[in-house]
C-alpha cells in the first residue's frame, strides 16, 4: 500500500482515485477549487466530470495543499495544461527532493514551446518528474472499463515502482523510458482529433478517418523524432493509441468540436457548444509553431490551423490534402534500383 | 490513358473498376462466375456487393479470360485468398513477360504460410508482381468517399507508374518498396478485427480497443519483422491504417463476426449469422502458425485461437491479456541507468 496524493479533481483526477483506491492504496484529492472540495466531501460524486460514478468514503478531498503533499510516496500532477506551470509553482515550495511526481496532464505550453513534464520540471527542480499516458478516456477507467497505459520515467526502477502501483486487472500498465515522446504524443494528438472530428462532419468515411489517423501519427513522429523523442513510442499507446481513441470515441470533445466545425460552425461556435476546454485548439497553433522550429513538414497540422484561424472551409482543406505531390510512404526505404 | 483488365468481379474489384473510369481508364471486368457477367452486363450494378452503385457502360464485363489479359497494360487481381492460387494458375499461360499484376486480395495461404504476392509470384513467374493496400472499404471507395492507399512495387518507377493510374481527388496512393510488410500488415489484421469487435460485443469500451489496436499492430510488427517486412510499413497505410479501419468500422465482417462471438454466440454461429468469407477466421491459424514457426510472441492472436478453436470465453481471454506479465513497452530503448 502506498500514500498518494492527486493534485486536481477533474475528471481524470476522480478516475484515477477510485483505480488507485481499489488497488489497496490511500488516496488524498486536492483542488485548488475550495467549492469543488466541500461538494464532493458532501456529495461523493463529481456530477459534472463523472456523473453517476459513486466516490468510496476512503478517498480523501481536502483543500490543504501541504498536508496533502509532504506525507505521500507518490504525487499525481492532473491539471489542465494552462494550469500546469502554476499549480508546480503553487506547491514547488512544499515539494521534498526525490519527489515522484507523475504528471497525467496532456498539452505543450504555448509561450514556451515546452512539454508539461518540461514545465514542471522547471519549477520543481527537486522532483523526479514521470508521466503516465495512453488511450485512457476518464469515463470509462472511471467504471472500470479495461484500460492500458504508458508510465515514463528516466529509470527503469522508479517506472516499475509506478507501474505497480497503477496496474491492475482493468488497468494494464507498460513501462518506458522515453518521457518526452510520451508527452509530445500526448499533446498533438488533440490537433489530429479535430481534423477527424471535420471529416466525420463533413460526411466521410471510416476510411477518411484511418487515413488522417495514420498520416497524422506520421506528422507527430516526424516531429517527435527531431524534438528528441523515441520512434517507438509514436508507435506505441500514447502515440497511435491515444491518437486512435481521441479520434474515435465521442468521449473526445477535440472530436466533438471538429465534427461541428465539419457541419459549417465557426471554431468559436463550436468551442461555446461543446462548453469545455478544447485542448486541440490550442496544440494547433503550439504544433504549428514546433514544425516551423524544427523545420518539419506537417501538412494536416497546417490545414487544421488555417480552418482555425484563417477561415478556411474544411472541404476545401481535405481537397488539398489528397491532393498534395505525390510521394513516397516512408521515405528512408531502399527500392530494388 | 491506360488499358486495365481486373480479374474478380467481388466488391473490391467493381469498386476500382469505378474510380480508375473515372480516371479516364478502359476498364475490362472478368469473373469466372459467367452468371455475375451476365447480370453485370444486364443490371449494371451489383446488388449483393455494392448495392445502390450505379457501374456505368464504359465497363466492359467479360467471361473471355484470354482476351481480357492480352491487351492490357496493367492487371489487378481481385480475388478472395482461397482462390488466389487457382486462378493465378488459371490465367498464368496467358500473361505476358513482364506484366504488372497489381494484387488487391489479403490473406496467407494457410497450407504455405505464403502471403497471396508470394503465392502469384509461383504460379505466375513471368509477371511483375505489386500490391496495393490500405485503409480501403470497397463500400466507401465505390462512393468516392476520400480514401488513401499504399502501392508496393520491387521497382520505383513501376510503384510511381501505379500510383499514378490510381490518384485522383478521393484517392491519395503513396508508393512503398516493401511488398511483403504490405502482404502481411493485410493479412494479419483481420485476426485483430475479430479481437476488437469481442471486446466490443462484451461491452467494454473505446479504451480497450484502441489498447487492443495497438498491441495488435506491435505483434504484427513483431512477426512481420521477423519475416522480412520493414517495421515503418507496419506504421503505415497498410499497417496501422487499415488495422484502424478494420477494428473500427460497421463495414468490416470480421469486427462483426467478433461482435456476435463477444456477446457469446460460438464462433460458428457468428460465420453464419454475418453470411460472408470471415477471412479471420482463417488467418488467426496460419498467423498462430507463422508465430510459432519464427518463434514470435503475440498473445492476442494466441487467444484468438483459443476462443475461435478451443471453446476458451471472450472474457477470459481478455483477463488474461490484462494480467499477463508486467512489461516494457519497447524492448529496444535504453534507460537512464
Amino acid at each position: 500500500m502506498a500514500e498518494i496524493s492527486i493534485i486536481g479533481a477533474g475528471s481524470w483526477g476522480i478516475a484515477l482515485s477510485l483505480l488507485l483506491t481499489k488497488n489497496g492504496h490511500k488516496v488524498t484529492v486536492w483542488s485548488v477549487l475550495k467549492d469543488e472540495i466541500t461538494m464532493l466531501n458532501l456529495e461523493r460524486e463529481h456530477k459534472k466530470c463523472l456523473p453517476g460514478v459513486k466516490i468510496p468514503n476512503e478517498i480523501t478531498f481536502t483543500s490543504d495543499l501541504e498536508s496533502t503533499i509532504i506525507h505521500n510516496d507518490m504525487m499525481i500532477l492532473a491539471v489542465a495544461s494552462p494550469y500546469t506551470r502554476s499549480t508546480a509553482k503553487m506547491i514547488a515550495p512544499f515539494v521534498k527532493q526525490g519527489q515522484i511526481i507523475v504528471n497525467v496532464g496532456k498539452g505543450i505550453e504555448e509561450s514556451s514551446l515546452l512539454t508539461l513534464c518540461q514545465v514542471i520540471e522547471q519549477e520543481i527542480p527537486q522532483a523526479n518528474v514521470a508521466v503516465l499516458s495512453g488511450p485512457s478516456h476518464a469515463e470509462e477507467v472511471g467504471r472500470g472499463i479495461p484500460t492500458t497505459c504508458v508510465v515514463g520515467a528516466h529509470k527503469k526502477a522508479d517506472a516499475e515502482f509506478i507501474q505497480n502501483i497503477f496496474m491492475s486487472e482493468v488497468f494494464r500498465v507498460y513501462t518506458s523510458p522515453d518521457i518526452l515522446g510520451i508527452c509530445i504524443g500526448a499533446a498533438l494528438k488533440n490537433v489530429i482529433a479535430l481534423a477527424a472530428g471535420m471529416a466525420d462532419g463533413l460526411g466521410y468515411g471510416d476510411n477518411t478517418k484511418a487515413a488522417l489517423i495514420t498520416r497524422g501519427i506520421a506528422e507527430i513522429a516526424r516531429l517527435g523524432l527531431a524534438m528528441g523523442g523515441k520512434l517507438q513510442t509514436f508507435s506505441g499507446l500514447s502515440g497511435i493509441g491515444d491518437l486512435i481513441v481521441t479520434c474515435e470515441s465521442m468521449h473526445s470533445r477535440n472530436r466533438r468540436a471538429g465534427i461541428l466545425i465539419g457541419k459549417g460552425y465557426t471554431p468559436d461556435e463550436a468551442m461555446k457548444e461543446v462548453q469545455m476546454v478544447v485542448e486541440g485548439v490550442y496544440s494547433a497553433k503550439a504544433a504549428a509553431s514546433l514544425a516551423h522550429k524544427y523545420n518539419i513538414s506537417m501538412p494536416i497540422v497546417e490545414q487544421v490551423n488555417e480552418i482555425l484561424f484563417n477561415h478556411k472551409k474544411a472541404s476545401e482543406a481535405v481537397n488539398e490534402l489528397m491532393l498534395r505531390d505525390k510521394t513516397i510512404e516512408s521515405s528512408d526505404l531502399p527500392w530494388q534500383e
